[in-house]
């Protein structure tokens, strides 16, 4: 008997279901799920039997615009409830409490959730021993595919709420009710994106549960534990926050062997310096002294030099292993269906052999060269630009200030820095959006591809802001000891900066903000709490956090001779960052999604190229360090052989480096060989199988 | 009606079917196969009924050693004859014209061959459409799949039988008649491999088809044609033999640009000459002349640089293209039967299921790294110890020449060169043997992976052999001048030895010594045909005629600014050499056997790591030239500024060639598109097939 259905599909309002006096039977299937449910009863029924279940989870909420009409909701619940092959999502629909009231709760059927996670590529235990893609048909092969909450973890289920949603198209031209007719539906148009921009749709977001969480929150930062527990975030916020968490966690603990370097570098320096004072006047010893600070900071450089790369080729194995663990290894996101916002003729693809919007690669190829390259080097053009301008307009004030210096000149000391400032943010700003538009404009079919080209631009331009002056700095003021200031203030002021804004601000907006809403009786109808939910403000993405990580690892990796203790300091740093960040993660905004994710994406790049770059910028700074200057000066060694010297340790770290990403392989030698199994069995079946998709 | 069965396997002598007299169908159809079979009856009895065919081609010879007695070929030919379950290799064999003769005949039944080619992952085209991983089972959908002779090319059919042969393993202990009890034969002992080293086997080769070689030869060589017959060459010598003439196809027409522009150069820097003369004595006129050849060194080496990563890139996807066209694109070597000599403790390999010896991957790894590394250095080491004591004793001689100017010290001066060719001769001589064992004990278990890592040794040998001297000049004596000598008369005597070993030589010996073996009439018994192809030399392999190209390539790239007609000389001696190779191979030696082949395995990685070094070794070469030399010495730029932007430049275009490799992807779309068909098919016929093969 299905619980789950209250309402027909076909049938008028949903209202009528929650508002029909209750059947002593339904009441005492109502009562034994009112601690997992919260709404026992109202569910659009599912249309196949295997999927009738007592227990349905809300999984998603829909917050449709404030005038939005009844007939328009009710439209929408039974579309979302509506199977597949009718253009529906083939998921379950809530109206909520209050039928016309501006929520609709979404959870999803079993049937529904395999098959996307066969759609999916998402591979699961298979009889209790490896890991296998998902097949539907082979589903009962599966461990626990019979109950959706062991077999998905929640973060895939609501994933796939979303992508149910996402992929929804009109079957035939329809018209919305309750809509004007300027909102006709056509033919293969994406449902969801229309219902957007006719503001039916205000907003989607996958619910939290407070149990889980509070299980989880204790688990991740409450305590003094040194590991996360990154297989239940991943359960929770899915594998794209699980990487994340797991890439800075393994930062980190990366970090340890060049902090204790620096310090022991530091104190030895420190030490020599110390010698070097009481033995003053002494030209042998001072020599001596000397080159023993060289050397200390050459070993910082050559270590921090071949240590980023043997972090980041154990980063890619452990990635790996993780991405095997969670089952992500295998994502088949190019033979799904493309992402809401492509748009193409639509033809047969060559591939799949479904019919679906194609866009030729050369088209976009052409795209990007002709339109987003020349854009992207406008903005960094207009950067430098900016930079050289502030340097001209310091210039102008200082000579002002030297000739006037009055009350008013001392002012205008400040305005070429604020002026820099403002600008320099308005051009962020305004190159977010271009991003935006120019990877819209791209027009690629994976939503991963999107994403990776839209970090890229981002990161590419950001990334160039921070770093801008202190290239300027390093290679054409040729300033260590400015660089060295500059550097320690930015990690110190920076450090100062998240602290206050990661945890200061948040537990004060935690306290005085959010605090009401947790301050919710237990006997609150669940709405209310979902709706409290929605006042939460919306996650900002993992943009920030990883640039960070980037930024911190650009100043460790390219100018880590200057200051040998960045890495304690970012070790530091980072240890109170994971629990910042999953402190803000779990409380301060509301949940976000995730789609799974097999690796970084386009950070691990940047990462890689950070690390590649250093060689060359550590180098140069070596060859600008005050001692070897002096050693030209007093003219023991040509400043040509110095050069040379360097270029030629220059060519042989970045060979070493080179052969030592080739040496380590990417995966463990055991998902290898998983990998192997599954390309073999899959080449078998095919064998076996008479290909009989060719002929449907 | 078995035609191709005229002997029992079981029962006794081979002799019984080519000597009892011929029933009078029997002659009927000898006759009608006898324009194509050599011997029409005697070969062993299929044992399947598809395979049973009218027409037996003979594809390989076995040749025994002289002291063979009767009872060891009768037990080989009916172990060759044997199903594979019985442990033998179900192929078809024949004795010969002399069933006491040293010969055995082998050929191939349809269903070997087909196995075959499913087990080494050849495509094929499926019902005219695609390519496709051939499938026994579904092999009446594959195009031709009846007709062995279109189906399989000549070189695949052959390849097939050796790999069958060498294949076999005892499946019990067993004793091998007719000879002694120390090689008796265990369990799982490799056969060919004991009948090798008992003397029994002392060669296989395939055999030369002549109407077709004919053919072939005409179309390839003996015309003034500029386009090779590829296809025809897979068809016939195999990929491996058709991807290095294509290779040095693609080659040999991408030396137009660089060769062009060489010559524009040359004759405009020699116009520029000619001015200078007549002007001669203006300083003004001087130095812009000066700039001019500069600048066009310049040209040359910026575009040489760029143009060898154009070059690689187009020809890995002319490669992949090549690969595709020759059904090698998804060839399944690692999971198929680990290669003969491949040792280990029997065990069950992981991916496949299988039994089979397996060999730890980490110890395979440290044996490289502890033994065969370190081997590899030292030989090395001994070649820059050969150099400099050539170096030295050439200053010696010298010194003593003039010191006593006699005649003895004249001949004294040749001395140390001659000691030198003497002393890198037998050790070249010696590191071919230790690269032998060194890549035997490493323990390969794809004959590929055993191949790439014994070429790759004798390759970096090789290389450092051959360009220790001229990067001596180049880095070390920085002596220009002498490097242009040095490289124009590499090139011209290269290219003259080259002429002469491979055009004059061959003609020669095909001349007076193969002649005789032309002249044999047609009515010559076909045994006597297939006996004087093994009186020719067996094919040396391609490994000279790539390391000759790499040489090239090496010459062309590393030094292009020094002799900018490089790129010419090479042209025209490439144009030559596609001739003299294709005429060797056909005529000269035995034909070899031929693995499928997927690209050119370690050699594209050779030509594309030189394509990278060159950048580092024009930089340097262009800080060299005499022209930034004056520059310098006039004090007009300083020494350091020079190096700098030598530096800078190098950066820059290591930069442009690394972006270029990754923006020019490595497979044509469609090939990409093909792939990604078979990735999605292959992974749905895993999803419907309810992987069965766990079970079994």
């Amino acid at each position: 008997m299905s619980k789950a259905g209250g309402d027909e599909i076909g049938g008028g309002s949903s209202s009528e279901g929650a508002h029909q006096p209750e059947s002593p039977s339904e009441k005492v299937l109502s009562k034994l799920s009112a601690t997992t449910l919260p709404i026992g009863h109202g569910w659009t029924k599912v249309s196949c039997p295997c999927c009738v279940s007592e227990r349905v989870e809300p999984l998603v909420l829909v917050k449709l615009g404030e005038k939005v009409r009844p007939e328009t909701k009710r439209w929408l619940i039974r579309l979302i409830g509506a199977p597949q092959k009718d253009g529906g999502a083939a998921l379950l629909a809530h109206p909520g409490e209050d039928t016309s009231g501006n929520i609709i709760v979404v959870s999803a059927p079993r049937c529904t959730l395999l098959r996307a996670t066969e759609e999916l590529g998402l591979c699961k235990f298979y009889r209790n021993e490896d890991m296998a893609a998902f097949s539907y048909n082979d589903r009962d092969n599966f461990k626990d595919s019979d109950n959706m909450e062991v077999f998905l973890t929640l973060a895939e289920r609501q994933y796939i709420v979303k992508y149910e949603l996402d992929g929804m198209r009109a079957q035939r031209d329809l018209r919305i009710p309750g809509l004007s007719d300027s909102y006709t539906l056509h033919h293969r148009d994406n449902v969801w994106q229309k219902l957007g921009s006719a503001g039916v749709i205000v907003d989607m977001f996958p619910l939290h549960i407070p149990a889980k969480l509070k299980d989880l929150s204790k688990a991740w930062y409450s305590g003094n534990q040194l590991a996360q527990p990154l297989d239940s975030v991943n359960g929770y916020f899915g594998s794209s926050v699980a990487f994340y968490f797991s890439f800075l966690d393994f930062y980190t603990w990366s970090l340890l062997p060049p902090a204790i370097l620096g310090l022991s570098i530091t104190y030895f320096s420190g030490e020599v310096q110390k010698d070097m004072e009481s033995v003053s006047g002494s030209g042998v010893t001072r020599v001596e002294d000397e080159s023993a600070v060289v050397s200390g900071h050459m070993i910082q450089a050559v270590f921090s030099m071949l240590w980023s790369t043997v972090f980041m080729e154990l980063w890619k194995r452990r990635s790996a292993s993780l991405s095997y663990r969670w089952g992500t290894l295998y994502l088949a996101e190019r033979f799904a269906e493309p992402r809401p916002g492509f748009h193409g003729e639509v033809g047969v693809n060559p591939v799949t052999g479904r019919v679906e919007p194609l866009f030729p690669e050369w088209q976009r190829d052409l795209r990007m060269a002709l339109v987003s390259v020349p854009v992207v080097g406008l903005f960094l053009g207009l950067v430098v630009l900016g930079m050289l301008c502030f340097y001209w307009g310091e210039a102008q004030v200082q000579q002002l200030h030297k000739d006037w210096d009055s009350l008013l000149s001392q002012t205008l000391l400040y305005l070429p820095s604020m002026l820099h400032i403002v600008y320099t943010n308005m051009l962020a700003t305004a190159y977010r959006t271009v991003a935006q538009s120019l990877t819209e404009y791209e027009n690629h079919r994976e939503e991963s591809a999107f994403e990776n080209h839209l970090t890229a631009k981002v990161l590419v331009f950001t990334f160039f802001n921070y770093f801008a002056v202190l290239f300027h700095i390093a290679f054409f003021k040729q300033d260590v000891p400015l660089l060295r200031k500059r550097l320690a203030s930015l990690l110190i002021v920076t450090q100062l900066v998240n602290q206050f804004t990661e945890v200061v601000i948040p537990y004060l907006v935690d306290r005085f903000i959010s605090a009401p809403y947790r301050t919710e009786s237990e006997d609150d109808p669940e709405e209310d709490k979902f709706r409290n939910q929605s006042n939460l403000p919306a996650f900002p993405g993992l943009f920030a956090e990883y640039i960070e990580l980037l930024v911190q690892f650009g100043y460790l990796s390219l100018f880590s001779c200057v200051y040998p203790l960045t890495a304690l300091l970012l070790l530091i740093n980072n240890v109170t960052e994971i629990r910042t960040d999953a402190y803000k993660i779990c409380k301060l905004f509301r949940k976000p999604f995730s789609p799974p994710v097999a690796n970084m994406g386009v950070w691990q790049i940047a990462f890689e190229v950070l690390s590649f770059a250093s060689v060359v910028t550590n180098c140069w700074l070596m060859l600008l360090s005050p001692q070897l200057q002096e050693l030209i000066q007093e003219g023991r060694m040509s400043s040509k052989n110095i050069l040379l010297l360097a270029v030629l340790v220059e060519h042989a770290l970045i060979l070493v480096k080179v052969i030592l990403a080739l040496l380590i392989p990417d995966e463990p030698n055991w998902i290898q060989k998983k990998r192997e199994r599954i390309e073999y069995t899959s080449m078998q079946a095919l064998r076996q199988q008479k290909q009989h998709s060719e002929e449907s």
